[in-house]
């Protein structure tokens, strides 16, 4: 098979990542590149790191989207929240599946409207398939619409989620999980806070509070976990599972560190919990369960998630680890594994598997 | 007034602080550099900062530590954990009241052999008072010994003080307290996971679940807090109050913000929470409560705090922020500030009040 | 004394370093503070550092430029080059004398018209005096303008200012200059190549091969010097001494590293390089000259210059290195430094003189 | 073909990048991993990126360094200067041939003995090549060692090479080059310039004025050039060619930028120049030409080299920028490069081509 894809959103971060790992991915053979920034220059205009490759992207030229999407078999979707949604619609009226990286494919109606407005085209939700492929593999083949999860949400939800499933969680007690991010999270767009003096030898915290978006994702996916297990359905009702939610903002590229302590539901060890993170994952391919408090720069660019745990003997709270690359894991990467299962290619083709050290 | 002061351990990132303070302290007539390593050498061997000042430093140089000691009205010590206590005793032996910056005149002999082993003096921990000068103030004029805190205790100890004296950390609960720390908290010593390579784009737990030694320090004085209210007594038995805790280590230089969420142990709203700092730091001096979240870099070189609150209406649950310089307000800076009020001397003599930008 | 002063762009990079300077200035006994953008609001709005500062700080509010003029002695421009010519208009019109930051008092008309456009206030030019004060100390009591030097300027221009009085440079040679510069020096404003993730771990040339602006300064300050010797004139005509200057940004925040390498005009020794630089700043105040390669971050947050010279045995080239604070020495703090001269006071009056460490 | 491959050094940074390049290498069958210090320890003990891989790779332990070299047919070694020769000299014996990334096969032995000491196996030096493969890829096929230049000695004389080549460089002129380079150049150490606070926000010379020892590689390179024309000889009489060489180093993880500044021995100008770089690397594999001024970064994690040139108008000098990563075209990349020139493979084989952006 040789698809034909596009790229929206080209020139942003979320698509430098789509770029990287479509160009060579062996189902692939042709890639159109939408921006509508750039349209009709090179790829190297927004990419310094392409310019020069021998492999005909030197010629290859930014497209309007419309005209990106022509004749495509299958659109990456690296768009803004709230402006995806009519491309989704554009997209599959041409006859392209879509995977989307923004959220606009990511919850349903009623979840959607009250974290990011009315959604546009609230009938095409049904057709979305939630992309943590680690929770949603079954049910993936064949959808039409795959969103990629946000990338906070996937750091704490892959740590979270096994415990979820087990029974772990209580109802009595509310899980803490704060992230340290890296600067690409906030995409490419230059903006004060993300100004180099201002954020260089800083760190914040961001949204607190319960008032990150991620939080819908989250809280729906260890819902589902509690009360469907390990196959999450994207579709149906469900009861979210309430979590308290800190970003913090650091002065990195790169990366999230998710931190998320738990009092849990029943009297455990430290064996134990390790054991439910190592049995859960143990047949995925890109998660990797260890005794190290992990490193966030060992996924650094790459598409695999590290997890730990820990259980204070003190306090009888555990705490769970995940670091994943934001623009990995967290985007393009999880994109093209949610590509791969719903096109039946082998879930890690093209993925970044081994992180450059240092 | 014109006092002798002698820094030992003046060669380290604690021994900086106090070199830059005490050289402008206008009650402090003339300093004794003390320095195992460096003895015999000018300042400028260890601070290239220091190269050329025209003020008879470059003349200064460092002496062994016993010789530092010998004619001083006050003793600071920014020597290590463990190897402190016996220059507390010589030093308190040769006529001089001690500011102690490592941890070994912070906790109670039983305490302290659980997390540091068997105190070496413990006949000499009576003399001390806990140099948290926000809680402790009432009780350090005239202090023999003043402890200053831990850096890491300090952030969170102040951001769930007020708390803790208005009653509204529950029995039923266990905050749950992260940190963001920059590297210069693990000291000078060059090592692998501080070797720039290694922590450039890079963040990771560590000391995790309950083992950071700083637990003690802060579970003492929330402990305190919950039943002697606002003016703390450094000796006398107290129930622990138990937090959880987990530090991590982030890419930069100086900083810790420290994130802690609890629930209250009543119905409150954000405009209490906000209001219980406002008073409890109102008549402070380096404190400063603020709607905004902090930036970690708005105190760094520094010896204030900036904290904020806030509530997260949908879980019910609180997050109090503090940020420091950990090398500041939690080192030297509280070192100075502690000292100044053990003296008598106006207490933000000689601190660091406003941060350069950027 | 009592001054009133008045700062123009007290919210930019330039103005942070003014409005840290001028609030502890024992001379200065009000500060107006002018923004544009920022007017009605209160200085934290730009700078989170001041929140809450007890010196009445936190009640001062930015005023419009034109209100902040009246009734100044002294106005501080730290406005734009280009725009700036109007305001020193304004302000010596309403009877100030006037500390030019920008460009546009730094060169006579015809050379301004060269590099950065028609000069709109020729006829002002006369009244500036060039505050490089290690070259023009002597012409600057009493200046109506002072014009402070341009950061790559000052540091390139005194590390060779010394060896262009003494005839070490060659008519037959070009010095060969690079700067390493950090990247507050391009202002405050967002822009691409100064996003967090764009820079970080990045390094660029700019502005290569003749382009950069600071060339004129550097090449009219030594041309000067070689016919002038060391007590420079500001007005009057003089031969330009050609330089090669190639500035590179990389990721810090503040600092530039100039190494300056060209055939010295005679035979000479690296002691005899040494003792010149020595010579020349021996009476100096903020001048520095080391045996050791000076580190950037030794003069982070100061105006302090830091020199050190070597010889190559091998190709007979001389090489001098300078290191200053972008945002100290090459803005705010020459700009203090000058407006002392002027007004006849001790020259290092305010200035930050010790950085801290690390 | 199926080689068997050992790395001696396998736990530093020149390994790091072996390690990640031989692994998968079409041609390698099956890699030996050598460290004196983590014998008996999984790769993971060194590179907590590979930490789960699931290709083998957890399974995989250090040898020690004799033991890795049995049965190899080609032993890479990322070992220090100095220790490195007697590596070569039993690994030959072993009947491997060998990639030497460090000094000890680079010069000939009066030169080494210049810089480096008594070179203690100076008759294998006939056996040599040295690996630049731009210059001596004529001479490389069936090399029995190929010695992989100095990191800073590729910049810098792949800066330049062309020039040479051409004639470009005069007897009259000494070519200023300076060069900013990242951390991990130092090595994996932990060392006190190297300790994150210290370097972080810093920037320093070091070893300048002709004592760094990748000049002697630049020297005979260029020597080279100029009498030998475009097909380099690594062995025989050669009249080195001066230059002035400056290193810095900066707070970064990778990265070299060279700049180097010379008097065109002839008249020419800016297209001249442009087109002779561009002439020069038409057909070379891991270079690129370009118009704009390169960013370090376009180049971080591969083994290419973007590079630029520009004209000074004013002064006629001109100047060339290359970027390299240090560890890729600057150590391990190089040194596959060269294998697969003198093992007769595509050249680019395994190298890394792209480099990830942000």
């Amino acid at each position: 098979m040789s698809l034909t894809a596009a790229i929206l959103g080209a020139n942003g971060y979320g698509g430098s990542g789509l770029v990287r790992r479509l160009r060579r991915h062996p189902e692939i053979g042709a890639i159109r590149y939408g921006s509508r920034t750039l349209a009709g220059q090179p790829l190297h205009a927004a990419w310094p790191n392409l310019a020069g490759l021998e492999d005909g992207v030197g010629d290859v030229r930014f497209l309007a989207p419309e005209e990106a999407i022509e004749g495509a078999d299958v659109v990456f979707l690296a768009t803004p929240h709230g402006a995806t949604a009519p491309w989704v619609r554009m997209a599959r009226a041409a006859g392209a599946r879509v995977i989307d990286l923004s959220a606009d494919s990511r919850l349903d109606a009623a979840t959607y409207s009250t974290w990011y407005g009315e959604h546009p085209h609230p009938e095409d939700l049904e057709h979305a398939r939630y992309g943590l492929v680690e929770g949603h593999r079954h049910e993936l083949p064949g959808a039409g619409i795959v969103a990629a999860p946000g990338c906070n949400a996937t750091a704490v939800s892959l740590a979270l989620l096994p415990f979820a499933v087990e029974g772990l969680l209580s109802d009595q007690d509310t899980p803490v999980c704060t992230v340290i991010a890296a600067a690409s999270g906030a995409g490419r767009t230059p903006a004060p806070g993300l100004h180099y003096p201002e954020l260089a030898e800083n760190a914040r915290p961001y949204k607190a509070a319960g008032t990150h978006r991620h939080l819908a994702e989250i809280e729906a996916t260890l819902g589902r976990a509690r009360s469907q297990g390990r196959n999450l359905r994207s579709q149906g009702a469900f009861d979210a599972y309430p979590v308290s939610f800190t970003p913090h903002l650091v002065a990195g590229i790169r990366g999230i560190l998710a931190t998320c302590t738990f009092r849990p539901a029943r009297s455990t060890n430290a064996t134990e919990l390790h054991d439910v993170l190592q049995d859960f994952y143990r047949t995925d391919s890109v998660t990797h369960v260890q005794n190290e408090l992990p490193d966030m720069k060992a996924v650094a660019n790459t598409d695999r998630v590290l997890l730990a745990s820990r259980l204070d003997e003190r306090s009888g709270l555990a705490t769970v680890f995940s670091v994943i690359d934001n623009l990995g894991k967290g985007a393009a990467g999880q994109a093209v594994q949610g590509f791969n299962v719903a096109f039946g290619f082998t879930e890690t083709t093209a993925l970044e598997m081994e992180a450059p050290w240092p």
